[in-house]
């Protein structure tokens, strides 16, 4: 049986109403009651509930961070940076993986509104999420438009999707293909697709978007992968949205014969150090995880004490330049 | 008997309001009072609320999760199997990332022992750590032997040393190198080291472990690697404790001109379904990270509820025969 209010003010050896007034911290009372109901609770481990908590400004020191899944090497790196930096500043992190699940991360914003977390950072793709509707919540985004209230920190995407192009476009690709994800989903990543397309229109290349989920089954993207050299047997120059995918187009392009670069330029995009560690030589667009995991909780930090925020924060990003997108001339 | 608040005030000296009231952090406080009221709580090694949380079977539904580093995919994936299964259960996570950091393993052993977490699963490498003395804690350690009380889930290393070390001799490897972590790190994953050891001698061959620390740097780690290559210059065959070596064995490879696998045959240990999309061509070993994930959990549950454990888990591993270890038949 869990100790109810009236168990507290038994004990205590006052009313109802006087625990009451303890936890909602109002009327008069003097320090020996307040003692007396505090030791009262603690003694039968009494919980105050929601409203009494927020009464007292209590905090929990908790954040959570909601993202995808920390099996990718993107958000695994950020989640770790993250939480370093956290735990630095005196905090606990409660982490949720979302990837396709709408009712996981309402359940973590309704943890957030009940305020078992002090702040959210969320970098999920679901959409429509009711919660998100409420004004001024602690919450930061990563590489996602939410609504208006809720500031998103990124990394320069179109700069991004620039560096990538032009790179390809300098190295004589003139059949470049670009995969990223859906065209609905509100991210700042449609940007790479955005100067994609203007630069390739810009070089007087005509762009050609494929568009492939995030969430679907490796075979699956590895069929469109597929599909893709035979609808665009011309193509000589790929860039992919993420690194997982620029590897999948590697091995693809190996079992079919196709050489990377000699046949086939690639650049990738995140950069993290697991693959730039495991793949060297894909050519790819670095994110600055560290300084993103930093900015991100600054950030926080200022909605949790209420401070006045920008909507967006872009930092930039910057090219790793290995041998898929180097043609080498002997 | 553990202590109880009255016994702190006893040993301070002072009334259990005042114990109270520097539990809280309410009420004016002299520094001395909150000073001697401390030093009994450590002398007695009280625990605020353990007692009364006991008593009434609180719980918090939060389960620690304390591994090396979730960027590393092997724990990424473990991390984002045992989030999801916890979810299932209706378990949040609170995620401790520990490498290099005894204080922040210690720290979050001090949360499970004051209630602020359900059950604790561990994967870290850090030693001597004193909170673990206690006895019947909810903890559940992954590969990784902390003292008897405490059940360890782990893959089958032995079993996997010997795969991967009989896979390079039947491809006709004779002077095949094993690279694994200090010997001094009670670790299961040591059992790799004494397969191979094991395997090599039954087959008249010289076991050769080089050692190598998970926590330095990349580039010492390569430097050492490329050590490897000058100290042993007849080294046919390598057997890589994780594929994150494995991969970085191959680039040194590749940027000395040795061949994989006609020169050199190579197996790594992990697969990972990142590091198998990634690099599906390296042979290695597969730990069953779902189902290690299942049983951490379902043991974990055990502890909490007061259940008998044993004291090791072993699960078995599969081969992922890719091309490095294959010589092809001409």
């Amino acid at each position: 049986m869990r100790p109810k209010l009236e168990d507290v003010a038994k004990r205590a050896n006052v009313s109802k109403t006087t625990v009451s007034r303890v936890l909602n911290n109002r009327g008069y009372l003097s320090q020996k009651t307040i003692d007396r109901v505090h030791e009262a609770m603690e003694e039968l481990n009494y919980q105050p509930n929601v409203v009494a908590r927020q009464l007292y400004n209590k905090k929990t020191n908790i954040i959570g961070l909601v993202f995808p899944t920390v099996a990718n090497p993107f958000f695994g790196e950020l989640v770790e940076a993250l939480e370093k930096k956290l735990y630095e500043d005196g905090y606990k992190v409660l982490i949720g993986n979302s990837m396709n699940n709408t009712k996981k991360e309402s359940d973590y914003l309704n943890q957030l509104l009940s305020e078992q977390v002090d702040g959210l950072i969320v970098g999920t793709h679901n959409q429509g999420i009711q919660e998100y509707k409420y004004q001024n919540l602690p919450i930061v985004a990563i590489d996602r438009v939410m609504n208006e209230d809720i500031p998103v920190i990124e990394s320069d995407n179109y700069q991004g999707g620039k560096l990538a192009t032009t790179v390809l476009i300098e190295q004589g690709a003139k059949h470049i293909i670009h995969t990223n994800g859906p065209v609905e989903l509100e991210t700042p990543a449609k940007r790479r697709r955005e100067a994609y397309e203007d630069t390739m229109t810009a070089h007087g290349l005509s762009p050609q978007t494929v568009t492939v989920d995030f969430n679907i089954p490796y075979q699956e993207k590895k069929d469109i992968f597929y599909q893709l050299f035979e609808t665009y047997p011309d193509v000589d120059g790929i860039f992919a949205s993420n690194d997982m995918d620029a590897a999948l187009i590697l091995q693809i392009a190996k079992e079919k014969g196709i050489r990377v670069p000699e046949d086939l330029l690639l650049v990738g995009y995140d950069g993290t150090i697991m693959t730039r560690s495991i793949l060297p030589d894909l050519t790819t667009i670095v994110q600055p995880i560290d300084e993103m995991a930093e900015m991100a909780i600054s950030i926080l930090m200022k909605r949790i004490h209420k401070k006045e925020t920008e909507h967006e924060y872009i930092l930039p990003v910057t090219l790793w330049e290995g041998k898929t997108s180097k043609k080498d001339i002997h």
